[in-house]
């Protein structure tokens, strides 16, 4: 490695180090502080989002970038050192348009505003977060100016979490999607519905939590390398490739949620625990976007954890587990119950027909919000009438509504439509590994998920952000995102459910 | 403020939130990271170092201390900031003598060495810890060597963590208290001895966990601002006074010694909680020194936690909740039973009478270390020998001997004999206060700590860092650090019980 190379690694390694303490208190923020720590929390997270960005944003950083761009002239697509330059160089420009000030001013906002979603969320009552969603929306705008004009402001904000990813782009594919997911819950709506009141019986918390470990432990997680949590709103966060852990919640009246929300993270710490271990302390050590990030988690969630294989091997174990409530539950009703498609509030819990639309509504929120055409204390208002619109249905309160999700507490505005693209690149990379592992439902019906995950592990896990993630999905699948193997899975899924 | 105070305690702030996340860190380390995320929590421990130390010995600094000690000059003794000014300059002072690139060695060998002390102390094998601890001990050798030489090498680390006591200062205490304890000892041992066995029976971990949070609420320790986890080697740690964490841990073989374990920390953390906020994010905001600080965790732990007083209030409750175990058991025998005088192998787990004792083997075998006196393979027999000599008992295994106490895997080798001060000092206190609260002990008989709490607050917690602990204990008390009154409190304490 060159003298250059290795000054440069060694102030990304110290970047990388204070990142991830950063994400070390972010996780006990959400997990174990005492309330009243949270001011002294927001001061510590400010420091050090303040020095991390002051060391990556000092001009010799820039030097080197400069210096090293001539050495790695003419490196092939595959030098990761030459990977490494481009993420950093793309990162380091972005990086010195912004402030340090507003970095540190961001980061008290939200730790502020994260604490006021709790109660807010707790008591139902947006009144609360209100004033702290102004401030971060008006922070989302002021980010916004420090960036030489788009083609939409919105792109800006997407870029930061889909690279190259455009506006108009997700439009696109959203406005092709659309018709076709409205279409198939019409038709949904008009087939033999499925019951699933046995799934909303009592279920033992800690019993539940303790199979919903047994089956993250399958699909391959370490748990020598991870945790699980319980927090208000489930994430996964990564200290190290050797450190990735897992959150999950308990709702008593859909205990279920729990089991398939640790699968979900679950998919996403698979992701990071399978990184190469050289790009450790590097920006490429992270998944490579967003949306890849989220086809893991939706994967092992959808395509595996809602599968009629997956449910073959651990439906007679779950029974045994709850033999009371699962008694008389065969494998198809059970494989219907849990894809039962109903319009419902939540998010993180909706069905896979109806989710794509929770999340068409929020990008249409969030780009009024920048476009500065709604008022922030009109939001609850417009959330209904979108839900009304697009679900049918009207949320009972704040909490089930706009106040659902943290997002925006962080100041994650353009981070939403993400988790639809991943639902698209899922069912894309899981049409191609269905070609490459022809028995693979065998094997799952089985408890047998190394074949799978390996093949996650060799095609995308261990590359990290070394590529591009549209140049990643076309290498891997032919093709950059698109919505037809979506489409195709959701038809056929719902067809053999609905007898459509 | 004048400019340049206002620039020092920004700078002070930002080390203080460097170092807090820190803590952060190495809570999370002790409590719920998982054995694999051990590297990089030292490469990441090692950089916050790194950075806090570079911007603290800043020749910023210095300069704005040089400036500033003129415009304080003939300030009062209880000028805030003058009392800043003067904890600044003398760790400045010392800062600026030890490397950066020896503050992150040390971080990266101390991190290894608590792994491997984790794992040495569970398979009882120290030769596991061995080659961590003769790099601490070149480690804490090359500290010393960075200072002026002192009276004795010792005494440079010795103050760091009691500033001004000198290692023939503790030696004389300790010379003129060890004869009194042991001559104690003998007595008690030539006495009719106290039954304990119903303390030895099968407790619910859970139960007592719940009954030990409840006396801790009850002392005053407050859990919006403070929680208790589960560890090997129970702590209490600060990152912001409205953030103090406990910790404990369960014993089956020996239930209370968790209750007593919390009550411990619970008077740190009393400490800590009591600071005040005004000293935020300053090297004021933490306890005067650890003597002081032991004084508080062993008087809420002894003085108050195993007094009769206290049990003829907690009694009825705890037999309440353990009605099988403590059947038949009347307040004179659980009292003395918990008093029990027994020479045993743990540290914490000490008797009053004997715990001293376990501190001067300590010192001295520090003391032999730093002198290059003893070589580190032969510690498990040094260890064995003097206890002995000093207690009359063998350890069966070095995780009963050697290896119980965590302190040496951090490098904090000159800690040890702020233990035994701390008992000195709590008794001194004790006396003071029940001089200024003549029925303190008829309000802890109902349970009422409310006075006790107060008049500690507001003499000694308050004022955090302020005052010199040996001018502070001057100030309460009228005199320095003086052995009496523990001897004498300890006399009374078990002619009583031992009818001596």
């Amino acid at each position: 490695m060159s003298e250059k190379m290795k000054q440069l690694k060694g102030i990304l390694g110290e970047v990388s180090d204070l990142n991830h303490a950063t994400s070390v208190l972010g996780w006990d923020q959400q997990t174990y502080m005492p309330p009243m720590g949270a001011e002294a929390r927001g001061q510590q997270l400010a420091t050090l989002g303040k020095i991390s960005h002051e060391k990556f944003t000092d001009e010799k950083v820039g030097h080197l970038i400069a210096n090293l761009k001539e050495e790695f002239d003419g490196a092939g697509p595959d030098s990761d050192d030459a990977a490494l330059l481009r993420v950093v160089e793309r990162d380091y420009e972005k990086a010195v348009k912004v402030p340090a000030s507003f970095v540190a001013e961001q980061s008290q906002v939200t730790s502020a505003a994260f604490e006021a979603w709790v109660e807010a969320k707790g008591k139902s009552d947006f009144s609360i977060f209100q004033p702290h969603l102004e401030k971060i929306v008006d922070l989302t705008r002021k980010y916004i100016s420090f960036f030489p004009p788009a083609d939409h402001p919105y792109d800006t904000l997407l870029d930061d979490y889909e690279p190259g990813m455009k506006t108009a782009d997700v439009k696109k594919i959203f406005g092709d999607l659309r018709p076709k997911q409205v279409e198939l819950i019409r038709r949904i709506k008009e087939a033999k519905q499925v019951k699933d009141s046995f799934l909303h019986k009592k279920y033992d918390e800690k019993k539940l939590w303790d199979f919903s470990e047994e089956v993250a432990k399958k699909y391959g997680y370490d748990f020598s390398r991870g945790r699980q949590d319980k927090v208000a709103h489930p994430f996964e966060t990564a200290f190290s490739a050797n450190d990735v852990r897992i959150t999950t919640r308990f709702e008593p009246q859909n205990p279920m949620a729990m089991l398939f929300s640790t699968l979900h993270e679950t998919g996403h710490a698979l992701y990071e625990q399978g990184i190469s271990l050289s790009y450790e302390r590097t920006p490429l050590a992270h998944g490579g976007s967003l949306a890849l990030h989220e086809s893991q988690s939706r994967m092992w969630e959808n395509l595996v954890g809602r599968s009629k294989s997956f449910w073959k091997y651990f439906l007679p174990r779950l029974k045994k587990i709850f033999p009371t409530q699962l008694k008389d539950v065969d494998l198809k009703s059970f494989y219907n119950a849990v894809n039962k498609v109903e319009p419902t509030f939540i998010r993180v819990n909706a069905d896979e027909a109806t989710y794509n639309l929770h999340i068409m509504l929020r990008l249409e929120i969030e780009i009024a919000l920048v476009e500065g055409k709604v008022n922030i204390k009109d939001l609850p208002e417009l959330w209904n009438t979108k839900m009304k619109d697009y679900l049918g249905i009207t949320p009972p309160n704040d909490a089930q509504g706009v106040l659902q999700d943290v997002h925006w507490s962080y100041g994650a505005i353009g981070y939403f439509s993400t988790y639809a693209l991943g639902n698209l690149v899922s069912a894309q990379l899981w049409e191609k590994i269905n070609g490459d592992i022809p028995d693979l439902s065998e094997q799952i019906s089985k408890g047998n998920f190394e074949a799978l995950l390996s093949w996650l592990r060799t095609k995308v896990h261990i590359y990290g952000k070394k590529y591009e993630p549209q140049d990643l999905v076309q290498r891997i699948t032919g093709s950059k995102i698109d919505a037809t193997p979506y489409v195709n899975y959701l038809t056929n899924k719902y067809t053999d459910i609905y007898g459509l």
